[in-house]
């Protein structure tokens, strides 16, 4: 007996998309629906599979769901749930996918009537690929997903909100939706920016492109594989999280005074401690 | 027949073994022979079929070499190149591997007398691997070789030497030793320095290892995945390549300022600009 009647996936990105294969694949509702925006969307996900039906009509996709999925951009998604807003029925549940928690929470608490239960969650997976067609249904396993609960969260709605991401292999966490994005602006965002800004540092060098960059070895491709990611979906994600962000910025410049004062010095030791700490600290994850 | 009659390498690490494997496997010499400083690594070298002979006396293995490939980590490398100068034949050619120029060429042209024959040379290729067990025949396939003749070099050895490298399979560049320094900050180093402040910067937060590091996803990993490498080694390389090294993070903070700016104005044009400008220049490397 699957846990949902009708799930409906609000967007068919890398997220969207994966969620609706595997809660296809391991029979997780009766019936898949996804809510698209443009026709060639329709198109894809029939041709795909990813889910049983995809239609651009907000009441076809949302009526009678007992679960909603919002898996849209962030910039996108106030706009989306007022769209579906109409169609909910009481007790329906909703979800989203996004990459900042505090914003989106304390906007879908307010914009949904109180008998339509919001659940927050981050599921942490995906990669410098984006859209529908690199959706798989693995792409949760293994990942940490995390639910950002407040006050107002229906206990018994989080609890099928849980069993949904550990049902579709995520490893699954609740904190609060500030604790959430202090922890992603570091683990997540901070590494993006990074990468963006070493991949800029690098155009920016004179005659960087037959120069400099014909010589990236592995560690500098590795280092910056993220920076190659959708730019619009990370502007909004940015944007949402960027006090957190900059707070880690402000964390990270400290460390890399340290590193210089060390580099500067010329003092083995110095150096050998920021690297060995780093080395040690980065082997102990798998 | 073979383009050398006697190969030595010294050291056979990660690089040294690859050499070694890469070198019998196209028949590239008549012998290859390594020069080791522990009885350990004769065993291993034996077992794992890298080199055909495995000595640690010096006269042994380099005595009538044709060719000697010091890939040793830069911080002995002074050290061994005087153990094996007192045992080279006239017009034996000496190349090496280390990750910055301008300090090893100098002192090599200084060491060894005019008639044997200095090539710098840098393979960029590895990973946070390293040590012989982690060789491998095709390690320089399709990987940047830059080599660093100088006035003083030998031009028929130097056309050797890039010979063997294209033979292993690299792309063979030549430049200064001072522009390989520089582009080498910028590529290869500042990307580990900052992938090591990267990692210390988490290491550091409030309960990172229960609260913070258990959501590290592709992102993170993959950024930092470097920062596991051997501190030793990269010990040696950052301070023989400190300058540049600075010289490079000072051109990085400046990119940092301008994408803080932009995350502060908290205006989504400015800060796709960056976000944009980084997914283009990285999505044309491969």
């Amino acid at each position: 007996m699957p846990q949902f009647n009708k799930i409906c996936i609000v967007g068919l990105g890398l997220i969207g998309g994966s969620v609706g294969i595997a809660a296809k694949e391991r029979r997780l509702a009766k019936r898949v629906y996804g809510l698209v925006r443009r026709k060639e969307s329709i198109r894809e996900a029939k041709r795909l599979g990813v889910v049983d039906v995809a239609t651009m009509d907000a009441e076809e996709a949302t009526s009678n769901a007992d679960l909603v999925i919002i898996a849209t951009p962030l910039g996108v998604m106030e706009r989306m749930a007022a769209a579906i807003k109409p169609y909910l029925s009481p007790g329906c549940i909703v979800t989203d996918v996004g990459s900042s928690k505090q914003c989106v929470v304390g906007l879908m608490e307010k914009l949904f009537h109180p008998c339509v239960h919001f659940i927050g969650a981050h599921p942490i997976a995906g990669s410098e690929r984006s859209g529908m067609r690199a959706s798989r249904a693995n792409l949760f396993e293994g990942a940490p997903c995390i639910l950002t609960p407040t006050r107002k969260t229906n206990k018994k709605s989080l609890g099928k909100v849980r069993r949904l991401w550990r049902d579709l292999g995520s490893r699954v966490t609740l904190m609060s939706p500030g604790a959430h994005d202090r922890v992603v602006a570091a683990i997540s965002h901070l590494p993006h920016v990074l990468a963006v800004t070493l991949v800029n540092c690098i155009a920016g060098m004179p005659g960087s492109t037959k120069k400099v960059l014909p010589f990236a070895g592995t560690g500098f491709k590795d280092s910056t594989r993220i920076a190659a990611s959708h730019p619009e979906m990370w502007v909004d994600i940015c944007l949402a999280n960027r006090k957190e962000i900059l707070r880690a910025l402000e964390s990270f410049e400290k460390q890399l005074r340290i590193l210089k004062k060390a580099l500067r010095s010329a003092k083995p030791p110095a150096v050998h401690k920021h690297l060995s700490r780093a080395s040690t600290t980065r082997r102990r994850i798998r």
